[in-house]
């Protein structure tokens, strides 16, 4: 009997069964065709092959309007509530890789009272500090500053709170009741809050007086807004948003799941020193590899199951070949679980230095990603 | 059996119990001592001896913290929606007495989404072109533009919504149920709502950085909100508003009731023409007069549902002694219906052609009393 899991905007438990959520959530996978026709403009990708990205909504019609030369925006974002670990940083290297190669406007939105609305705990106060932070590593990604716009929920209300009513209008309770799993007793920021996250698939589109095609990359887990937002656009006459849907990084503790910064044992956050990365690996990464080393040379560990090497698959080591080779040594008990995660550490710590250094410089390049309103 | 009747922020019908309400909604009258209190600081209001203004929350707290010198703000609106009548005007009327008394600031509401979350046939288009037309009445009132500021919902979003959410996040959905008569087929921003309109009675405080005590004038059907506004208020660290609140302007069919600007027959709307308003009037106000002269000259008027009487005793007519004398000889048979009504006639068209060579001046007056964010 398999385990139970859970994925909603706001938890995700268990281990998590991607296909039966493809058919739960009515998206569709990536199949090789589509692959292809990605390919054809943008050339290959490595969490497209390897299938950190698997599903998708609309991505040929969005293609078909591309192809017209309907040129779309990219949509993605973050509520401000923590620090960033590298599970955050998977979508938005792979959303700044489209930025690159379709050469498209990106949205960025911060819902900076998302979290204020849903966690007992959280208060904006909170929430200015991570937007703050959080802001400092998108930017350090290297998105094009031109064409990338950066809209603060709270701060750009007066340009988004009108859209949101639109949509809202749309949407009864007993649709977000059923989404979000809200109940009575929820409160109505938490109720009304999914038609503020529905404005950047269409505010664009608001702004230039003309409908233009919108493409989210995201983590499965938010498809329950975009699919509220999906039905509704239409009866406001806006496009209904394409989506490209990722797996979950996994916790270090675990293969399944997804990591998080409230548990920062289990995380590596962007701003993790080399040390604590080489501690946090070696105590912290579940390993796939057996009980001794005679056993290990002997029977071979599971990749499958081994964090480590999950995250040299989804996110660090980009060479097709290498990956291969490190996966075959680890199956056969060439590569032993302490090689296995020196490899990595020192893939991770590349990755960071380079990151806290442009993350650093990003400091005083904010003002040019805030969106203008007027 | 007394008529069934009810009162909601949206809804007025049947025959409506003042004393019921209170006891109802849970306000308190205004005593005799109460008006004494007010008439020491500012004096007398016809609008406060005739009963008017009848009832109030928090006033006594409220005079109690201006004898010490914390000066309140004044909180009233307009959700632009039609044109505006003279039920409207009313509380505005009073409102300005207000600002002038006791030399206060104004924070004037206009909640553009308001009407578009709750009535279906209402767009955005429709409320930025009675917005526009709105404002140009209650600036024609004469307020103060140096201590007057318009908030705009939408437009003021940048600074509201932020706090309409530390609101949200303490109202649930089951409070705003049993506050609004809303259901689980209501849409989630009419759910919403209701914390954008309990934004005014705190932002003064917030950028102020200090916390200011609030006094909203309003007709007794939009207590629910401010009802539920005091509920909230101390759990965000901020003073109750206090309220006052008056009865309605009856229609011109029935001196029970609302006068309401989407049956324009009924109601005498700011822009009517001389030659509409004797019209109206003369065709459609409730007389509380006999069917035939002699029948009146023998037995008299009966002027509580005379709808002329009640426009001179609750707007036109700020003379006691005349209102005195007019009410007796109706009363009495010496004064026709007919006459009763040219004497009414004539003061609203005095006040209407004034009120609007104003509203033309405010035009070019606007842009004054907008509240600036920056």
């Amino acid at each position: 009997m398999k385990e139970k899991f859970k994925v909603t905007p706001w938890e995700v438990s268990g281990k998590v069964d991607y296909d039966k959520l493809i058919k739960e959530f009515g998206v569709s996978k990536i199949d090789e065709s589509l692959l292809k026709r990605i390919e054809k403009h943008a050339g290959e990708h490595f969490m497209l092959k390897r299938n950190v990205f698997f599903a998708h909504r609309d991505l040929n019609w969005l293609l078909d309007e591309y192809e017209k030369g309907n040129k779309f925006f990219l949509y993605t974002g973050r509520a401000p509530s923590g620090p960033i670990h590298l599970g955050h940083l998977l979508p938005w290297i792979f959303t700044k890789w489209l930025q690159d190669k379709f050469g498209v406007e990106l949205w960025f939105q911060f819902p900076d009272e998302e979290k204020v609305l849903i966690k007992n705990d959280i208060t904006f106060e909170d929430t200015k500090r991570y937007l703050y932070e959080n802001m400092l590593d998108v930017i350090a990604l290297g998105f094009d500053p031109k064409k990338t716009h950066f809209i603060i929920d709270t701060k750009h209300a007066d340009i988004m709170y009108k859209e949101a009513c639109k949509v809202a209008k749309k949407i009864t309770f007993s649709m977000v009741k059923a989404s979000f799993g809200l109940n009575e007793q929820s409160n109505i920021g938490s109720i009304f809050y999914t038609s503020m996250q529905a404005v950047p698939a269409f505010l664009p589109s608001i702004i230039k007086g003309k409908k233009i095609p919108c493409l989210i990359p995201h983590a499965i887990d938010q498809d329950p807004h975009f699919r509220l937002t999906r039905d509704i656009m239409p009866k406001i006459n806006q496009y209904k948003p394409a989506s490209i849907q990722c797996s979950f990084l996994p916790p270090l503790s675990s293969a399944d799941g997804k990591m998080s910064s409230s548990e920062s044992q289990t995380s590596i956050l962007t701003t993790d020193s080399p040390k604590e990365v080489e501690k946090k690996i070696k105590k912290y990464a579940f390993s796939g590899g057996k009980d001794t080393i005679d056993e290990h040379r002997k029977k071979g560990g599971n990749p499958d199951i081994d964090v480590s090497f999950q995250y040299l698959r989804m996110f660090f080591e980009l060479d097709d070949k290498k990956l291969k080779k490190i996966e075959d040594d680890y199956k056969s008990g060439k590569l032993l679980t302490s090689e296995l995660k020196e490899i990595l550490i020192k893939k991770i710590n590349d990755f960071l230095v380079e990151h806290q250094r442009k993350r650093e410089k990003a400091k005083k390049e904010i003002d040019k990603f805030i969106f203008k309103t007027k």
